[in-house]
């Protein structure tokens, strides 16, 4: 029986649509990642920002103002990152094979979202509360940023972004042509515009296009017709040069992609075979 | 006979293409949209307002300055408004079933495309000409232009946007699947960015990325190539990030819409035969 | 053999892989555009222009400089016009039906194409050099500018335009429905744009967004994904509106054009299916 | 045996994918090119220019600094090129047919890429080092950056590059007609776009459409919508002409490339099939 109770645990948090359970837990998994996202990007805007540095002021007295835990923001977060952790030891020890749970793409991203900010939670601890400022405040952002990877918990959810996983694994080679195409049209029209725009007349040269790796990000926002404005050649060569980048460009990035599109479709209609397939399998199961 | 005359009136207002005077009540409505969308628009000109607001002065001895029914313009809404409020009576008295009529989302759109002129007409007579404009200004710009929805009255005259309409309805799904695309792409991107832009480096930060909403703005502009160069990266990686950025752009939002587009396809060839194999059986009901 | 002569004649002109004779003619037609073309693209640059002048003050002694044949670009031109004139009449000749003829697409355009030369040279005549400066410039740069339209001329040799008209031709109906989809999502986004960023709040609004009109250039700019730049929303609500304005019009704009797209692939492998056909009982002829 | 030697070292040269020796050979011509790029790429920041220029004039006393081989990047440079000649005189000495390995695409590429730096190398030994500064910089800046298409012999590597230029080869007819289509428009719209903007009012024109030929950069970077905001229409007419451009611009880029499309699509399946049929070939004669 306790078998069994394994089993079920065990589907109630891997299978999202087998019970009524498991939709609600897949439900507030869904809520718990949404709520984390608004505060980490709310906590990022001035007000919410100047706010907190109020608040922390006149805590400054007090001695427990150690961890990230003391705003608002900061209980949020604590509650989201204990409901994965829980989620993420609960599935951990519900699962049948223990070898095979931790190679899962999906559990290592789990494992790779929440430990950053148990890091950050001990270099806040060992350092201080002052002096991280100073020192550690970089990585301590970059910590902190980590946690915007918990989207990718959302994938268990829905089945676009698996079919997504599934076509960005099937489709390497074509994703590699697509790098490659694009590295090979950059340097060729990065070498050749700053030939054009700067090297043809030192004197009055195009100052945007002193060097190659600056004429390449020109390239990139023009091959895909993205065009900011910051950059645009302003010699006749150069503008024609331009117009063959652009159009380059569009032929050059619209090949590969047909590739991906077509493995796209072939994988959403796969998985929403199988996950139809297997809801039918779960519901003559419940029928017998 | 009163009941085949509701059904002869009935067949007028519903099949536009089923009498000559049905085609003629349909294109009076056309034209009667176009004339409420024209004056709409023109009324926003500097120039039309300050003749508005000329000739409102000269009446402003006069007491019957109580409504927006004296510019010309407002003359114009009134007779359209008129002939829509008539035009919905009549459809509702000659429908066959009430209850269903009510339910449906061209009945629906109709009267709530209709109501706002009437709130604010009845603001209008209720709050003064003066007062409100203090007061009730911005309920009553956000009232006026609401008027904006009759275009969706065309819908009931374009196979195209029944097309467009039961393709939305059908696709929802896919409508779904490029909502979670986009937003998880723009919660990683914009993340990243503003880290790369602003957080690596407090002191030489850029500006316009000092917050992650702020980045979303640039994620949205640049992932759809739109590129308005309010906002760009100047740091290396951040220009690194917006490459990948606007690449990822490009094919995520490429995937979703194929599906939609299929059944775009799919959506206007059964409306097209339904139509045509609809007028079909009127001529031959004709012919007997 | 009169008529036998007047035959060959006709599919000289009128087939451009019957015969040597008829593929020269096609080649001189087609450098005759082109240097045409270029010669007007040249005659607006500054430089040519100040030469020009300076040419024509030269000049000025002269009873003669009565028309645009004076300057090289104009005899230029007065060559091509000739040319084309020519081509005309002696099309027009030997064709076997007047009357088809002259309702024939490209011949109109031919006509359209020649009529404003002779018309700008005769109000030349008539007004005199220096007086038509002042008073029916604005007329002639226009009739001047209609010379562009001879470039419609390369279509009779070259299957891609030919393509092109066939499908514009035959997708009427798609034509329409994406203009009705452009106008439909343009009244609709320019008024919400215009009143979240101009209307909610005079005072702080952006100026850029003051009238619909305005607010619809905008709107096309960021549908079709090109973004200037000169406009843009600065307000919260106004950018969520203009990220669904970019993505509605990706998705409203690839509908119809696939549309397109697939009569285009029809119509040019028909046309290149009677080509083909064609030239085989050409040379079955000759064989016989 | 010797005749079997050569075939063995033929292979190895020629088929990257034959043995163990080739793919060596094959994975160091690679990382030559991405090496010899990055230095090119590198040596145009104005940091390493610098440095190189302090460099240089450190030993400007000795006499010996008489080629581009005397900085780091020139030596990397220089064995680059080492390597790349060696490859191309080994491959020609064991090819088969001496005639038909001259006229390959990739191998007229090889020698037209090896060519310019002993050019330059010989310009710079016969100028001196001193005097070349001021007489031959630009024809030396132009030969150095010649050295860009290396990159282009990475398509002996890359099935996805090969892919596309059979792809190129096979569509010239939709090449042509891609141009033919964008140069017709760009007639069109430049000649209009300058008359709307510039010709019909001249003292309130907008300075950036003086001329048809600036008129076509903007409208090649609208029809392919990158916008970079530098021109753009400022009158109503010119604004309408713009949208008609844009709209116009997706459908015309977006027709022919279709064709090419699906022409890439059958080159990549051809070329995957062959390759792996000759690899399978391989095994069989290896296994026997």
């Amino acid at each position: 029986p306790s078998r069994r109770w394994l089993e079920r645990m065990r589907r109630t948090f891997e299978e999202p649509t087998s019970s009524l359970a498991a939709q609600i837990l897949a439900s507030v998994s869904v809520v718990f990642v949404i709520v984390s996202m608004v505060v980490l990007c709310a906590s990022t805007l001035p007000d919410w920002r100047n706010a907190a540095a109020d608040n922390r002021s006149l805590d400054d007295r007090s001695r427990y103002s150690a961890g990230p835990g003391r705003e608002p923001s900061g209980i949020i977060e604590a509650i989201c990152i204990g409901w994965f952790t829980a989620e993420c030891i609960v599935r951990f020890i519900v699962s049948k094979n223990k070898c095979e749970f931790v190679k899962r793409p999906l559990n290592i991203i789990d494992l790779l979202a929440i430990t950053p900010y148990y890091i950050s939670v001990l270099m806040t601890v060992f350092t201080g509360e002052n002096s991280q400022l100073q020192r550690a405040g970089v990585t301590l952002r970059v910590l902190r940023m980590m946690r915007i990877f918990w989207v990718i918990k959302l994938a268990r959810h829905f089945i676009g972004l698996q079919t997504l996983g599934l076509t960005l694994k099937r489709c390497y080679r074509e994703m590699v042509m697509l790098l490659v195409f694009i590295c090979v049209a950059m340097a060729i029209f990065s070498a050749l515009s700053q030939l054009l725009e700067h090297g043809l007349d030192l004197e009055t040269s195009n100052k945007d296009f002193t060097s190659i790796p600056a004429a390449c990000w020109w390239v990139i926002i023009s091959m895909t017709t993205v065009g900011y404005g910051d950059m645009y050649p302003i010699t006749v060569p150069g503008r024609i040069l331009g117009g063959v980048c652009v159009v380059s460009g569009i032929v050059l990035l619209a090949l590969p992609i047909t590739f991906i599109y077509h493995s796209f479709v072939q994988c959403y209609h796969e998985l929403k075979f199988r996950s139809a397939r297997y809801s039918r399998s779960l519901s003559a199961e419940f029928l017998n």
